[in-house]
């Protein structure tokens, strides 16, 4: 059943999310949609029929190219958690009544956790009322956290940037004779893929990064030294990463043994920064050696100078498996990455129940981080080694990457 | 007067500071030189003979390719500023007797200000003895602060880095619907070069950053927070590029205004770092919005993935135009670039006394800072772009940068 398509993108942005979008907007023009829809900032914008009719805005093959190149949502996001129905049974309604007006045939959804929750009630409520609009979710997040899929679109292009900027700061570290360590702060709340991917640093012109500190196992701060200091006895330059959400066996974030002020954002979440700096500072005191600390922060997943080839087009291809299922009559699906084999690395794209992977955290199973805490195997590199092969490099224009924009947002 | 060479490089590493050795080192062999020689860790590993023979390294026309694209110092580097002659004369009877043993016929040292001070004393020493060594500078350094040249190598690819990254972190930031800054700390303690080059992400597709803070001038926390506030009444989403080495009327760090303890790493200097974290808790609290620090760290000297190609090949050309001098009996001197023309883009190399040169520091000039202190002229844009211009990818082996290396440093 092919109609018209609504899609929004929510969450946290990463560098790849705007392929995804071009692969809905492509593929539900080429099966024949009439109209494409945005909606700006997530489902937020669209109850405020804040939309755009991408039409307008994608008017070439160029535009197309550009917009799988962008970082960052286009369409701009949002962080939005849709009530439960019986909470609000008027924002539902207002929903599917825009929905009818628009003639809306399908609705996808770019995002992570959150986002496929919004897929699951939305579908539901539809099976509810009895309405024929298809919902499926289309996986995005850097921290690779949804379960099921057998990767997450965006993950591969975090973690390519995340191993290649490990790589240069060893060498960095290597510059002078003397005794550093170089802590890295790396995003990740409660799942450390992201942090797992700096081991990749590691290649025949790289000794790797030395210790590597996940979220999925309390962080001992004495352990932590000890093992530092055994290290240099053998070396002079340390490199370090660290999940941004370690924490000690008392459930304290590691920065909040600092002496940093605790500061939270205007959402409430407390904000985690200062990890790396805490523990510089620390290993600076205590062996006297030059200690640096580098947050990779926002870079992690809007570098768009240096993104996956394989996941910018894992990306546009879950976006378009997504439009032929909703037409072939599928909803409450997510779309899912089937890895076939790693080496070869082949993938397929699947379709999988919303409801059982929607507000599931998937985290970095124990057996993939080595025994002292300090690692990961060898399964877990071969796992993430497939998904930051080749390039798509960026359109440059007068030395810089070129972007495709909706508008400046303003007030 | 062709013979023997050594070559050494000193200070902060840049991204293409080994384009320069490369450059070195292949017209040292072009013009005849016999052996070429590496000083590990510059004139500090020199006195302790730790030397290496680069015709034993750079085997093939790839490995000088590798070369030009790996980031950060070969050789290593030091931060070591060589006593006057009278402080300690065995000193340089220890360096000219390894010279002569050596068979050097000239004497290559690639770094900034300090750099060319050792310059300076050991070709003021060559005369003092009679000595016929050459030594001439070639000059690094991605802060631009070197003086009579147009720009240092390094400065380009710096620049292009901070430009392209701002103008992501200026997309992520559009991305949600509501209130919030963005605080981007760049390097440059007391010349405010590399904070001008985010001015740069300012293009057709990107508003650039709203406001810019250079160490030139005083920084006023109170005029900042105004000024932001004003900036507020219109927009949603702003981004500030501040230097690390911005000071308050009083002379103090701004960081130091925050609550962050003080720390002084190994070398007796004050780590720099916490100026955007305390500008963004600052806002946050002030404004009630979502503040986030991005301090771009050692990634501004190290990210060998994204080079201007201009300025990958003028550090190669400065290299090459050093040893032509000294096998044409120059001594004493620094390669300089000298701007012919900036549309169309014109840059020849010369010489200049090396004395006129070390320990001047030369900062942005007030005029191309506007007069209220929050952004740059278009006089400093145009003299920065054509710097910025084309790229030079690395080569890629699986997934990521490829480096040479000499060897994994050990004790």
């Amino acid at each position: 059943m092919v109609g018209n398509v609504v899609v929004g993108q929510s969450g946290g942005p990463t560098s790849v999310i705007n392929s995804s979008l071009a692969g809905v907007y492509k593929t539900a023009k080429d099966l024949g949609a009439p109209r494409v829809y945005g909606m700006r900032h997530g489902i937020q914008g669209f109850l405020e029929r804040n939309l755009v009719d991408l039409d307008d805005k994608l008017r070439s093959e160029m535009d197309i190219e550009l917009l799988k190149r962008t970082p960052s949502a286009y369409l701009g996001s949002c962080r939005f958690k849709l009530p439960e129905y019986d909470a609000n049974p008027e924002m539902y309604d207002k929903i599917f009544a825009l929905l009818e007006e628009l003639e809306i045939a399908a609705f996808f959804y770019i995002g992570g956790n959150d986002s496929m929750d919004t897929i699951n009630k939305l579908s539901k409520h539809a099976d509810r009322i009895g309405s024929p609009i298809r919902f499926i979710g289309v996986p995005k997040t850097i921290d690779n956290d949804l379960d099921v899929t057998d990767h997450t679109p965006g993950f591969g292009s975090a973690a390519k940037y995340i191993a290649s900027v490990s790589k240069e700061l060893i060498r960095d570290g290597l510059v002078y004779d003397q005794k550093q360590i170089t802590i890295i702060e790396i995003m990740g709340r409660n799942a450390g893929w992201l942090t797992a991917a700096a081991a990749l640093a590691k290649c025949e012109d790289c000794e790797g990064v030395d210790l590597l500190y996940l979220p999925e196992l309390p962080f001992d701060i004495d352990k932590f030294l000890d093992k530092v200091e055994r290290l240099f006895l053998t070396k002079k330059a340390l490199v370090v990463a660290v999940s941004e959400g370690i924490k000690t066996a008392d459930g304290k974030y590691v920065f909040e043994h600092g002496v940093h002020t605790e500061y939270v954002d205007s959402f409430g979440h407390k904000q985690l920064s200062g990890t790396a700096t805490y523990l510089a500072n620390l290993c600076g005191q205590r062996f006297g050696c030059k200690a640096r600390a580098v947050e990779l922060a926002t870079l992690q997943r809007c570098a768009g100078h240096l993104t996956s080839r394989v996941d910018i087009t894992e990306a546009y291809q879950v976006g378009g498996t997504a439009v032929s299922a909703a037409f072939a009559g599928e909803t409450g699906k997510m779309v899912i990455l089937k890895r076939v084999s790693s080496d070869p690395y082949i993938c397929t794209t699947d379709l999988y129940d919303v409801d059982k992977i929607a507000n599931v955290e998937k985290k970095v199973p124990l057996e993939w981080i080595t025994e002292d805490g300090t690692y990961v195997s060898q399964e877990l590199i071969n796992y993430i080694r497939p998904l930051i092969q080749a390039e798509l490099s960026p359109i440059m224009i007068t030395g810089q990457p070129r972007h495709i924009v909706v508008d400046i947002d303003r007030i």
